[in-house]
């Protein structure tokens, strides 16, 4: 059974959380905003059903709630944030300010970002550059899942990529990928039902392609976009790399199989090869290239001709961004189910924080 | 039969085709290096195979072996620039020449180039930052031959992105991919031998998955990286779409369906959008981020771990770029390989302009 809450009971109850556990107004207010546009955007694995994994890390110790966010590093163009061990949430859409401001100076704006964590969805960071006038990127690395062409083992997330470009008329296009066949998110969804996984979407702890979800917990691993090399899984894993070095290595942050678990009763992998998660954020002001107005023309032109594309029977081609702008659309008004055991663990933790969760 | 020859005789040969049709000495040479790199590095498709379509394409008009190569716009991190209908072999090295200076002036430089054609392979442009310690960026648009997800209508270039990341002891990190499952030069060769693609490579003009490569000729398209949704063709379409708007929307070239085609026989697509084909070349100079030995060093820990991966039997997990460097040592030393329909091509536009082809 799942129970249905609105967008403003599920952000005060965040917020709520967030402050219990000693976030300033400010950085408890962003980052509730980060975690349920997720689930306004139907991206359910990142939304409030890991506000309970953010506490347990809290109380682990690994994240500090009032960090000391700071440029470390900088050009012009360039900067290297320290995170301080801050919530992602938080971390991610300042050091997406600075990009920002650095775009705002001299046309663009890099930020690599050490010592965060788990950062949301990509899209959302990605979307501030938009309404400003500016393309927005945004990656990040997460703990190993993913095997490289031909491994058995595990040795980078799932790694998005996410790119936004305003539009006129026509709402922004909004890329936001994980680097795999399949998000994480949803192998947690077939675990759950005992479904089968289509081919090419995880292996075996020896390597052959499996349909068991479950093998991931004996040891399988997820597969790099492509799902094998004749399909080009050579490609997502080269894309899983590029997010894990610009995000890590740039950064000074753990890469590889060195980056830190979401959850905390896993161990922090030994001899850390840097500090935290990494992050990478950009920005480009459309008018650094083109007058906004005809970039902004040019792109609603775009979407407008590929929303038009002959397609098979019954089908039409999406722009990215569609689906979660349309149940955006819905969920604002509808609400946002939970199933019951996320809304089990909230109310669990919001007792042992003295925070009510009302229906 | 296939005849094989030296780098020198080939870099001779395009040489003076190049200086045949017009180009200055300088551009000549810089137009030989790139294309011969792709030979040289295995990538068969965008070599000297490709010699003739570049000369028929000068005969018919559409390329200014003189250019006049200039910014348009500009901002100290970003720039336009217009490749007047020039060879985009000598195009794409000069924008990057100028995304490398700006990146030395502000620790990053980004480059929209409208007006162009076929830059060659992606990967030669970023292998120019690499060697003055910057990573290299560089995409480019091409004539549609990819059907988005769920469409029948080929709308998308096969999109190639790379990106290239200097190490210190190991050699640089290079991956260079077309953002389809595969590219169009394997279809090329099945095509040439009668053979099937694998499925999820291609499909027929209703968008049925097929495995004849004749069916491109027949109002098929390349599917995107990932194959179908279940896949997460979706992601490669959306990849594929970056590549394009980068490239061409942000310049002011022909972008999607309006892409000008490679081949001089077809006429190019009514009701410009833009000018010529785009590109997006992108340089960030490594200190920008952290000191440049050090970076290097991770770097270096980074492919030396993911070299150690466990394996498949028999396998082993690559670097993105080993195999192309593995082939190039072997080339240099033992020459390049290209079959009689090539030769027999070369040795006829060899003819036409006066220049011959030794073996």
């Amino acid at each position: 059974m799942e129970n249905v809450f609105s967008e403003k009971v599920l952000k005060k109850f965040t917020n709520e959380v967030f402050l219990a556990i000693g976030c300033s107004r400010a950085d408890a207010s962003l980052a509730t905003d980060v975690l349920i546009s997720a689930d306004l955007r139907g991206i359910d694995s990142h939304g409030v059903a890991r506000l309970v994994g953010y506490v347990r890390l809290w109380e682990a110790g690994r994240i500090n709630s009032t960090p000391d966010i700071r440029v470390v590093h900088e050009t012009p163009s360039t900067a290297v944030v320290d995170g301080d061990s801050g919530l992602g949430l938080v971390v991610a859409p300042k050091a997406m300010e600075i990009a920002m401001n650095k775009a705002t100076q001299v046309g663009s704006g890099w930020v690599s970002v050490k010592n965060s964590n788990h950062f949301g969805i990509a899209g959302y960071h990605t979307l501030m550059a938009v309404g400003k006038d500016m393309i927005g990127i945004a990656m990040t690395n997460a703990s190993a899942l993913v095997a490289p062409t031909f491994a058995t083992e595990r040795m980078l997330g799932t790694n998005p990529i996410a790119v936004a470009i305003p539009a006129d008329k026509q709402p922004p296009f909004v890329a936001d990928m994980a680097t795999t066949t399949a998000a994480n998110g949803k192998l947690e969804i077939l675990q759950r039902l005992n479904q089968e996984a289509p081919n090419g979407w995880i292996q075996d702890s020896r390597g052959n392609s499996s349909a068991n979800p479950h093998e991931l917990k004996k040891g399988g691993a997820l597969l790099p976009l492509g799902g094998d090399r004749e399909h080009g899984s050579h490609k997502g894993y080269a894309l899983g790399s590029v997010v894990d070095i610009f995000s890590a290595v740039f950064s000074g942050a753990n890469y590889g199989p060195w980056a830190p678990p979401f959850v905390s009763f896993l161990p922090l992998p030994e001899n850390p090869v840097g500090e935290g998660l990494g992050h990478f954020l950009g920005a480009m002001r459309i008018d650094a290239f083109r007058p906004a107005d005809e970039l902004k023309q040019h792109m609603d032109n775009w979407i407008e001709r590929f929303r038009k594309t002959a397609a098979i029977e019954g089908k039409s081609v999406l722009i990215p961004g569609d689906p979660e702008r349309e149940m955006e659309a819905i969920r604002i008004k509808e609400g946002i189910p939970l199933n019951e055991k996320v809304v089990k663990d909230l109310k669990e933790v919001g007792r042992k924080l003295k925070v009510e969760l009302k229906s």
